[in-house]
């Protein structure tokens, strides 16, 4: 019986010290007597320099070994995780080489390949740098969530993706054979997180949901991951707007703290998030001419300009959304019934987030079911345990994808989601 | 338009100071002059004091807010978050009130339910301290898994689960229309996490994954929590399993630092991870008296048994599994190629992790899929990549509830899990 012992730390890099470093080729560059070698390593892109021949297999996507020693660089490519230093290197351990040409050159400042060609080779496009560091971009942001929620006491959930009965309903469920029953695949964890504010008051959850979008657009997925939160009890849906406020403000300074690099690569900039204003529903449409109860891509754009002109925020919530175009769950305005106390958060005029206030007494939440002309026999879990008492609560969700394409101006959803599903995308 | 001001930080306690509260009752308990409430509230549970009568529609699972002052504790109930000081009620506003009696106590300090009956009332019995306190030691389980990797420079993924083809094979997949086609629910992020080596070289994933058993056990479920990585390039599968160590470790440590209430009240120790030993899988058999291509049950938790006996620890990976019972995608013993460079990770006699080096030459790959009879064609997307290169890689996959239940002696997975999906369950 032989002893497995701790893994070592990461290499540590600074000027004057012996490392080895494991990682993939991405570029090579062969002058008259040195190379030098972009090295994705398990500390980032670090340059390497080598003196003399290069061994044979080492090119893009060879998998090395290098011994060298750290100096100081001679280059500094904004690229690099390291632009401080680079490695001299003393000996090269190919482990791997590719056995067949790539399609295309992912070692290119710029990818040139068409949207669908790149989709189709994601698993290649991804290692290009402008590629890889939408993802770790989105990771910061994630990350930041996540440390806004846990400082707030919230408890992370885990909630089933397969259940009986659509929490949204609509025509955009997906459904399979479960065991001889019909199943559904979750479209949000909506039900289960207010559910489990009776347990544990505040709960989030980052999980895939589900929506068979029929239309192909630039901002919509048939599986995203959803960044959701529901807290109680609290005394009104401002107090959710205000924990909007600060999971968002961590997310973004979080990102600004620790993506510097790659905001640089993508040529983006994170927004100063302070107290973010807020304008009712019906004077937003008003400002822009809109009218009915829900906002198109144009209106949310012409008031996220409104907007940014009066007060120079680039978030803005919009509230009060008009009960016709809510949910079941969503609680009316105790002033006027045909109004939610509900809101939206646009970014840079894109609708990003959906929140509000939910009913958390039972005979509230029937007496509106039954308005609605649902049936509420399905739902016996969920309404039978705002009987038995839950706090007052809201929440929001936020897709995780919408949010990094609109902080990082990406053209398209697809170029944030690592592989994309849409109607006509199953593979890769 | 009015401004939105950021969230104010959690109510600090400490003896003397005044505070707010927000929370649910989980207890009360009235003697003759004075009542104790037991608060779930943004800061865990406190004991709250309240001289005098107490206000109407205050009971268990009613929502409070609570103004009083933190004082030295008179009681120092194990259950309570806060042992130290309770708090002296000046105010009480009941937010909400149940409109219907529960089916059974949860402010017991046992819940006496059935198990079936507790899994149909789920987000009841979710709010008695012991099962929550499940879900506290499962959440830092995973952030201490994270953090680990976080620290190693791994990035994190969100795989899609619907693919058109099953990563595991079997027939424990589950499958659905998707725009007039076939797609099946992710087993494992198996095959995109090996892909995503080539782009991030180390990566992991906590997200669902399906398997539909057919069968009912205390230890499967039909959609549970993965804890993925994969990491390359590695020099061998011992390296897999030194991270896997230090992800345990790092996992266990969390537990015991932040958890010492939960663990307290389930009577769960955290077991001391130091250097696991390794034995080889046909040498574990011996020990055991055991024979054929895979370990039964009774076969791993008499090797758990052995391995505790001769050197104390809980924690052993069995390594050099047969090929015949690993699937395609794992890497032959370059010595045997009836074996594998591949290992499981038994816990206290039970298998928690799986992992091992894969293949990462096409052609390799290639070969072997044809040798076990599968069509390379449907996976094209997969070891297309592994031609334009992939390093050589390996990681592990790890179920979330499983850990748990392991950890925390749990007769059945289902006590680890918010809402149980099994062959016959669907609903909550």
């Amino acid at each position: 019986m032989q002893s497995i012992i701790p893994h070592s730390d990461l290499p540590q890099l600074s000027v004057g010290r012996d490392v080895v470093l494991n990682g993939m080729v991405c570029r090579v560059r062969e002058l008259a007597t040195v190379s030098f070698i972009h090295l994705r390593s398990e500390v980032g892109l670090v340059q390497c320099v080598v003196a003399g021949a290069l061994p044979p297999g080492l090119c893009t996507h060879a998998a090395v070994r290098i011994r060298g020693r750290a100096v100081s660089a001679t280059l500094r490519e904004p690229s690099l995780t390291h632009r401080e230093l680079e490695v001299r290197v003393e000996a090269i351990d190919v482990m791997s080489s590719p056995e067949e040409p790539a399609p295309f050159d992912v070692s290119k400042p710029e990818l040139e390949v068409g949207a669908g060609v790149a989709l189709d080779h994601r698993a290649l496009t991804l290692r290009h740098p402008r590629v890889s560091a939408v993802f770790r971009v989105q990771q910061e942001l994630v990350r930041g969530f996540k440390q806004a929620l846990f400082g707030q006491g919230f408890q992370e959930l885990h909630s089933p993706k397969l259940a009986a009965e659509a929490a949204e309903g609509g025509s955009e469920v997906f459904s399979l054979d479960y065991f001889g029953r019909t199943a559904t695949l979750a479209q949000s964890p909506q039900l289960y997180k207010e559910l489990c504010t009776g347990a544990f008051n505040r709960v989030f959850e980052v999980g895939p949901v589900f929506r068979a979008e029929k239309h192909a657009t630039s901002r919509h997925l048939a599986e995203y991951t959803s960044l959701d939160f529901e807290m109680g009890p609290i005394g009104g849906f401002e107090e959710v707007m205000q924990m909007a406020t600060h999971v968002i403000a961590s997310a973004m300074s979080r990102v600004k703290q620790v993506c510097g690099p790659q905001l640089a690569l993508l040529g983006a900039a994170v927004p100063e998030v302070g107290a973010i204003p807020a304008v009712r529903f019906r004077q937003a449409q008003s400002w822009v001419g809109a009218a009915g109860n829900d906002l198109s891509g144009a209106d949310e754009a012409a008031i996220g300009e409104a907007v940014l002109q009066k007060t120079g925020s680039e978030l803005v919530f919009i509230t009060h959304y008009p009960t016709a175009t809510r949910p079941f769950y969503a609680m009316e305005d105790p002033e006027n019934p045909e109004l939610t106390v509900s809101f939206d958060l646009l970014f840079r005029g894109v609708e990003i987030v959906t929140g509000g206030q939910r009913i958390h007494r039972r005979s509230a939440l029937l007496a509106k079911m039954r308005r609605m002309g649902l049936d509420p026999e399905p739902f016996g879990f969920f309404h039978q345990t705002h009987g038995y008492g839950l706090p007052p609560h809201g929440g929001l969700g936020m897709g995780m994808e919408r949010l990094t394409q609109q902080l990082l101006g990406l053209a398209n959803i697809r170029e944030a989601t690592l592989f994309p599903r849409d109607r006509s995308r199953l593979t890769p």
